[in-house]
């Protein structure tokens, strides 16, 4: 469990909502897929449109994703996101994503994500690269 | 035209973009959804969940929508949407938005809404409503 | 794991990819939503919008959600989505959902879902009910 | 206005759907940009996919989009969208589409494209080209 952690505060909008007038799922896994992105801008400092450049790969690609509903939220809700990076392996990572809505755990997401680029043999390949030390140094 | 304006920036997300690496279309559309919901909140002082029952009214219907889109929102760019009622009629206005990244106009939005709720002869049927005088002025 | 399984052709379209040119990770449990929905439309023989006046119940209330992405699918590519419920317990069920793109498995999802209403005892209490006998019969 | 029409049905699922248990407008747009696409490949036997490498485009950017919101439609309804190109231009074409709900005209919209390629001159810059001959015999 690395220690940085990253919060952003969203005001659930009418068009996140179903006709149930909750979050539609799927939503949430957007709202955790920007929470991620935005993380890393945190602790590196390098913009979400700059991360493959810099550090010359392709992406951060999800493996798997995951979330329960433990409460619903509603348009207008303002919720706060937190997320941060649960374990580094070699070449993947794991996020957390803890929603709370009104003091409540609402929605818990994860994600395994890949430090994905080219093949420094064979750049038709894509392949999972090792994780830079210094990200994983910049998690704490 | 009104003198009240709202105004609020967004960061462009990853899931905002296409194959094209720019904003979606219908993405655009739902921003300005959003950005008219908050300019009631900010011009009414009444959160959007609550202005069909503050109003006793279903809701603002959006009967006709535009967009022209004159210059690309990427991923990262931080844009900024200014909005406000270009025209009150008795029971609909129009709503203009305007889309500035890096500087410059890239998107307008135009939004035809009706003030609708339930006819006071007969709540089964959906009905155009007058706007309250009070509304109209807070808009200046 | 029951024998019922139901299973759609989809053309995945421009709006949901993503600036990697692939459908964005929500998406699927968009598309896998909508499957849960048809699969019982067809197992059972009620509309989704009808299913839950039909039996007396708020809905299908997702509580667990998850996708493993094991290759990519882009835009025009036909994928099949193959559902089936994995297990039904008293109030509860798994769905699993199985997308292939291009004869290969591409990705997978997993749903809990509760049957959910009112509690006969109190109206005003959102409670998990017993799921129908012959619901679980028609899965076989 | 050219004779070719492509139609597609669509049923309106749970997610395409705000709290008011009604579309939500951006989603129009979004059904009207695949029919586009689909149009166009019904039309001159070339995959969305392949349209910009097949025609040596760009795309075809959309630079206007209008719609208008008579008859909602609702989770379940089965809908028909057809579509048809009202006008061609030099190097920009006007498309036309006609949701059918239940029999009655529920929405229409209406985008302005542009044929869009790199300058022959200057391939790093994007430009309006001339929509070739064959293409606009197609749609008769």
């Amino acid at each position: 469990m690395t220690s940085f952690t990253f919060s952003r505060q969203l005001t659930i909008a009418w068009g996140d909502c179903d006709p149930a007038g909750i979050v539609f799922n799927p939503r949430f896994f957007e709202f955790f897929d920007t929470n991620a992105w935005m993380m890393f801008d945190a602790a590196l400092g390098v913009a979400p449109q700059n991360l493959a450049s810099h550090f010359g790969i392709i992406g951060i690609a999800l493996v798997d994703a995951r979330a329960n509903f433990l409460k619903p939220a509603k348009f207008g809700d303002v919720v706060e996101i937190t997320s941060r990076i649960s374990a580094f392996r070699r070449s993947s990572f794991d996020v957390e994503h803890r929603l709370i809505n009104g003091g409540d755990l609402a929605t818990e997401g994860f994600e395994t994500r890949v430090w994905t680029g080219r093949d420094p043999a064979d750049p038709d390949k894509i392949v999972a690269l090792p994780i830079p030390k210094d990200v994983i140094e910049k998690f704490g």
